[in-house]
């Protein structure tokens, strides 16, 4: 296969207002042939430039209207057109662009770059197979600093972690769901709607919170709350990087250390991950 | 000299409500010995393992009122605890952890990291000199889609930019202030009133913007209105790497592209920086 | 499933002489409950701190005799200890310290770090199905200036790629393959065979070379050396990250450049993969 | 001041043989007006893109005979062309590129990677000024398994590190040295002689090495050798960022770990630099 990717700014204007969206779309190929591999004969592959070319005028003359609008179109584009292509899969990541605003008031031209949690998704398909559309975010990193404990785990002659009921709880997000039948989904609503979710299982309430039993738990939390709200998903995959905090031991230093200090363990040396679906779920 | 890097989260309680602070410390130590280069001789010298101990016992026994107290404790310190340090700098930055909301409501234990700009600070101080504070924000990323020009400069055979009033005038934010005499001052309320005038200087009145001659005048406009509006701030440095787009030709695709798509050139290659001061020391 | 990421140096001696291996091992364990996600019922669970502990105490037992046999050893030892194991799949990749020589005589104890393409190698078993071991390399970055070209391509609207048949050719290799059943194997002896190979068909004979028609041509001469001339690989995928460098057009500054200065474009946007195996088996 | 950062390939040929170099070339300005700040005067400014054009037209030109000269004739360019120019500083670095060898016999147009350690350069020069150039090495890891202790630093209520006779050593190199008056040198063959002294002094003989008391006394070595043995460097700079290495306790694993299995602590959180001349030394 051929994969090529390409960085690029869409604006547009209404009136005096302007809009950014800045997208990094990587676009893969497979072909019917094996004839370039084999022969070096090319007279069927599209250049990487070209496909690069693709994007940028379907940029232009569609714009982007939602990331996974703008997926979609690529994928049939290049479906339509090339008979020799028998797989095509579009990745769309934005740049987290947000409008600035001055005491409350939207400016009309300018944007800062927040990056909590980057928005992404997905279109593919198999020549003679249905155009499949999934969406996500990634680079999500929170913090639960109660609430949240390890315990009944299996023990051996190995086993060295202390029980604990009341550690922090820390780690990266990644989030990614397929919709089913994508007709006019208001994709930009979903997935706002979706992140709710995230937030809100992660951190249960806002005035007393809700304990995790592990990072596993809460994972299937998240899931669970996102497919009872959200009826356009069909199966959602949530992976959770930890990062974990040990307490410092201070008794060296004559100090008692009551959960005030504590260290990060910098290499992410834990994940957990789980794709759960609608009917049956199935781990992964 | 020596230098050494510690990251910890620092958490504390008011009632059922959880405040955390993580942050980064990197302490440097000038000795007034050599013997330890010149004989191995280590009698002097302050093992790293030590200036950890003493960050993380600073922390716990007087918590992080702001990065600025806290980056002056530890400079006093080392300039009273031992009389063989004949310099110190301590450099804090912070982690952005935000508390998380749920329907405008605050969580008491959980938080988002949200890194759009990074807080950091500076003290340092030579033994029978002053202690110098300094604060700042860096990776700020900004952009305005229009109001912004580069016309009228130097031209030569080397020359072949072409003259433009209406460029994306976009890049990555570093600036860094020094203070006066530090008694007593507000240090977090001061660093958010200067982000806010970054911000407001970069992109002028929300409803029109105002048109920047060259990155140079939008960082010359940036140090004015701090210097004008937050009467602590002794000097200011500004630095703004900047990110170039280019109005992509599309001639040879058959389509006009009247500044709707952009390519980002991302090796940022461009970079402004100036140092302004309160009377009329101009020096960059 | 989890994930557990641990790194670790393992030193040895003989004699006077040091031997340094420093590893990076993820270990993925996937279980047959899913008590643990649904109700917070950890009892069957492996906590990551122990799966760390496991490797440890492997690799300080049985040393790291070769990053293949390591993994097999992880692999087997979580498979015959823990029946709620159901896969188990790990990792190592290998710090690529090399030892130091002065003027050609080896250090006993000094190394320096070569990363110039990186081991690694995967092992992986379902319980009751067979243990399968794979082998790789990465971040190997090659260029041919000469000898490369691409013509004869797919042309229509959106093609603006002009043919060349003397461009240079430059990347980042991945390779992967897979070996049969894993009797007594050298696996560094065959692991330095391959990567001799793989150079020897990036670049050709010496003294000129030979001609790469495209990037998926020079990727399966490398397919095609492996598999002729070591017999134990069975698959082998081969990724190719490319840089392109477009010659400098500097007619507008008076020159002309005979692919005497070119420019990288700096985004690898491009990149070209393909899995061959022994029989016919052919795919992307 | 502005600053500008262009990576380019510069290729020419010998007969049949081809030579590469790939270079980051970042050049730096300041001016001796102040009135594109203030006033948004643009008449004296050179374009970022006007520098990038002059640093490939000199390439181009004269090619890049060595870092140091290239450096050299940039600089040159700079304050002989333009008169408003205060202050000129070009930095160079090169990409490791290195001829692939098959058995021994050097490719005539193939290359490989190999970061072990990255050359770079500077020159600058004040307007009026002498034009100084200075070279370096950066990003060179080194280790020694033995024959490097920490003992008899000084301790107080805040010290917990144990004295240790036999740790490992590794680290970060940063070497950086200048040259006095530069005539005619021949750059690339100290440079080269410079890296052996490094290497040299850093591990000692190759049958027993030497005893370092401290990362402080290594670093002095390293300066002290390549001042003896260089006659033309006058000033030089060391930085040895240093990864510990903790021997992992065992005891609770049921068994004794006689420094055969280390831990990394990521974070490099120590840091110890020098800069030493001819005459008298001082510390920085």
């Amino acid at each position: 296969y051929g994969k090529n990717t390409i960085k690029f700014l869409r604006l547009h204007k209404e009136g005096k207002k302007h809009f950014v969206k800045e997208v990094e779309v990587c676009t893969h190929l497979r072909l019917t042939s094996a004839q370039e591999y084999l022969e070096g004969n090319n007279s069927l592959v599209i250049p990487t430039d070209t496909i690069k070319n693709i994007v940028l005028v379907l940029a232009k003359k569609n714009g982007i209207p939602s990331l996974e609008q703008f997926a979609i179109d690529i994928c049939n584009h290049f479906m339509t057109t090339f008979c020799q292509v028998m797989y095509v899969k579009t990745y769309v990541q934005e740049v987290p662009w947000q409008r600035l605003h001055e005491n409350g008031v939207p400016h009309i031209h300018s944007f800062i770059c927040v990056p909590d949690g980057i928005r992404f998704c997905e279109a593919e398909q198999c020549r003679n197979g249905p155009l499949i559309v999934f969406a996500g975010i990634k680079d999500l990193k929170l913090m639960k600093t109660t609430q949240s404990g390890f315990e009944g785990f299996y023990k051996n002659e190995h086993t060295t972690l202390p029980e604990r009921h009341d550690r922090i709880l820390c780690g990266e997000l990644f989030c990614k769901w397929s919709y089913g039948e994508c007709k006019d989904f208001d994709f930009d609503c979903i997935w706002n709607k979706i992140r709710e979710c995230i937030l809100e299982a992660f951190s249960g309430p806002p005035d007393c919170g809700e304990y995790s039993a592990s990072y596993q738990k809460t994972v299937n939390c998240i899931q669970m709350l996102v497919l009872s709200k959200v009826s356009q998903v069909q199966v959602i995959e949530v992976v959770l990087n930890n990062t974990f905090y040990n307490v410092l031991d201070m008794k060296n230093l004559g100090l008692t250390n009551d959960k005030e200090v504590l260290i990060p363990v910098e290499a992410p040396y834990g994940s957990c991950a789980c794709t759960l679906g609608r009917k049956k779920f199935f781990e992964a």
